[in-house]
């Protein structure tokens, strides 16, 4: 058979077999698995541990310190190994209100599929199953190795993933990966992306009493924590954006030349940010262009993603807090470090006189990205152009953060993300949603990527 | 019969009938009154209408724009007329979980009275017309006029008080006013209070856009209102405690040699409060004495009474709020006015570059003091002394905020606090009681300043 005889067999089966992969998709969103509360987990990598057997894969669950990882393998006629990481947990679906259906159960509504974790990454997880069914069909085996990490604290910032691939090594071997999310962007073109952010995840606390007070009796005289908390953040970043920690930049690495080619190539969604998000601006002066991108993605940034303290209900109540806190992210860029940064942070709270704050660690991953020149980069866009008919649109590496960094360091693979996703659907939010279509291009692109794949050399 | 015969047959009568005033505070106290909900509000003037008319007042709910006043009346021997200022309204009982005993049913615990309300203000209320009881039965009649208004948003700042006042002088006429709180302190004096700071309340607002945003997506280059509000706090008030809203501390009258005599006889209560509060010090340094007893009632501050903004959850959320909050209090002394403090706050946000940041009024009282030297004043200090067999402890002003300013500069009265509660009483907070000795003693209180007052020239 040539290729393109392969390839449209495989189309055939994909598009004939569409039901089929939905139905699978509801009975994985129909179990729910929240890693946040904990709710169904167990049950939803038994799910997949089972569905995996039941597509031919040598499957297992394996413990972690925390939720357990589906590892599933099956063997094919080459000697390369793509590994596939995805997760089985979501976020949690709050609120409730919000949702048109009930998130746990698959609901179709015109050509769109709704439920919490459709996209996110279940619907990844099938994609790549019925990707891989379609290949096995059509070339009568799988035309090379494939192995299945998924995972299930994704959605916890995967705390246990990196000494899960040190304990794995052998077993993990492969020689590329495709990573779990991906999909189109807001002109339809499909986006790959090469890299992301690192992050550390902490928690500040300021207390300085034991009981709230009133603030009539002790306005004047008593330490107030949400003021401490107040001036401790700003301490870290003042109104210029700067993050003031001593030693923060030291590792931050400029993108090079080709990065910068890469950037440019990229579209131009400046307009769409501050139109979706409803934004009078952007940070730094930024319109748009190049330096929107460049500061989008290889600039650290440090994050307010929450903060409360002492009343917040209706109305007033004269009270001054005893405890205040405060959520912040610092998004770090290659080679920054988060357990550096944590110390660095530690140091420059005791040395601004802020050693009453406490810091709480929530978590951290480094940052890492897989060079835009890797052949399997080119597979993979190769792949896409097909399968999309339009120009494939890569990132060199994207904003947001995950577990890439032992796969790309300690496993040494180029990985690819690329999916099923698009900027609307509401992924981490209400009423998530797949689009049918961008479901069946992603299989597609699953398995024109493992054909392409088990050629090479 | 001679004076102390009269006061002999009060004491007799109010120790006989001490159940009867128990079952009136539990009646008064059984129906609800949350101003800040409105719960049970309508009800409660009513019910405290019915209750001065049990008592012979001829008495009237009457409108204002927000909750009713309750105003009775009742005519006594001489033209001389006692104003009692109260209030119906009570604290929001939350948190619910922390209460020992429903908070709207009065709970009797050894001799201690639990309920919502039943210190502040419902204890106050019914003490006064016991001790007048008393009075009225003893002498056949009262020996003065007296009045009372009993308010049903005092605990909202009584943002109606002062218009009342304005379009009811002639009605409200009177010679001195015993104000709603009061009690004894730490170790067990009389204590009354002459004066007031004032307040202004305000909500700070910062929107950056129409929906929270991924932190991965725009930690760089969004802007966070989280990030803004910390900013715009900054800049009102820094570590060094001081306001740098420019002219904030135009009108702060320092306090007068007289004052510091009477604070410098004040005792000290640096050492409880740092105990009671769990404090590792005070703020400027402060350890206790006269110094501190300044700093915290003729300095104004700035709380910060709560904020908050994005997620506030257990665990991590990646997101960049689109809005925050943040609840201020200015405590606020002679002759600040917080029309213009929030004039000047608005200034000082506009001139700093925060002009994106709103400023939502939740209301403001103007700080008032009456004349130490003032004959009432002694008068009630002379009747305490007689209660409670201790020297009476007078504070010039105190720290929190009421409505006094139209009483003494409009009304003229000389505004005097004393009433039936004590520093662990718990007011504003779950489980807030009343001890029994120390409402009896606040009933005798009450009698023998109505005693004496209508004895005066």
């Amino acid at each position: 058979m040539t290729i393109s005889a392969i390839l449209k067999d495989i189309d055939n089966y994909i598009h004939e077999n569409v039901d089929d992969f939905i139905h699978e998709l509801a009975r994985l969103c129909g179990q729910p698995s929240v890693s946040a509360t904990g709710m169904g987990i167990h049950e939803c990598a038994h799910l997949v541990n089972d569905m995996l057997a039941a597509h031919g894969y040598n499957s297992e669950i394996i413990r972690t310190k925390g939720n357990p990882v589906v590892f599933g393998r099956q063997n094919g006629h080459s000697d390369k190994t793509l590994l596939f990481y995805l997760h089985y947990d979501v976020q949690p679906p709050e609120p409730m209100d919000a949702w048109e259906s009930p998130p746990f159960e698959l609901s179709r509504r015109g050509e769109n599929l709704y439920a919490r974790g459709v996209v996110d990454d279940k619907g990844h997880i099938v994609a790549r199953l019925a990707g891989l069914a379609a290949v096995r069909h059509v070339m009568g085996d799988l035309p090379c190795n494939v192995k299945f990490v998924i995972e299930g604290e994704e959605e916890l910032g995967s705390p246990n993933i990196s000494p899960f691939i040190e304990d794995n090594k052998e077993k993990l071997s492969a020689d590329a990966c495709i990573w779990e999310f991906g999909g189109v962007n807001h002109e339809g073109s499909p986006t790959l992306s090469l890299g992301m952010r690192g992050i550390l995840y902490v928690e500040l606390i300021a207390k300085t009493a034991s009981i709230d007070a009133h603030s009539g009796l002790g306005g004047s005289i008593f330490p107030n924590a949400a003021w401490r908390l107040v001036w401790a953040l700003q301490s870290i970043k003042d109104l210029d954006e700067r993050i003031n920690i001593a030693g923060f930049y030291d590792n931050v690495r400029l993108p090079s030349k080709r990065d910068l080619e890469i950037l440019a190539n990229l579209p131009d969604d400046g307009a769409q940010l501050r139109e979706m998000y409803g934004l009078d601006h952007f940070l730094h002066g930024l319109k748009g262009g190049t330096e929107l991108k460049k500061a989008a993605v290889f600039e650290p940034s440090c994050t307010i993603c929450g903060f409360g303290s002492g009343y917040q209900g209706p109305g007033s109540k004269t009270v001054i807090p005893a405890e205040a806190r405060a959520k912040v992210d610092f998004r770090l860029v290659p080679d920054q470090d988060p357990d550096e940064i944590l110390k660095k942070l530690r140091q420059h709270l005791d040395s601004t006189g802020f050693d009453d704050i406490e810091i709480q660690y929530n978590g951290g991953t480094r940052p890492a990205r897989t060079d835009p020149d890797h052949p399997f980069v080119q597979l993979t866009i190769d792949a896409a152009n097909k399968v999309y008919r339009r120009d494939t649109v890569v990132a060199p590496i994207i904003g947001g953060s995950g577990p890439n960094y032992p796969f790309i360091h300690s496993l040494k693979l180029p990985v690819v993300s690329a999916g099923v996703g698009y900027p609307g659907g509401n992924i981490h939010a209400p009423n998530e949603h797949l689009r049918i279509n961008d479901f069946v291009q992603g299989i597609r692109h699953t398995a024109y990527i493992v054909e392409a794949f088990s050629r090479t050399d």
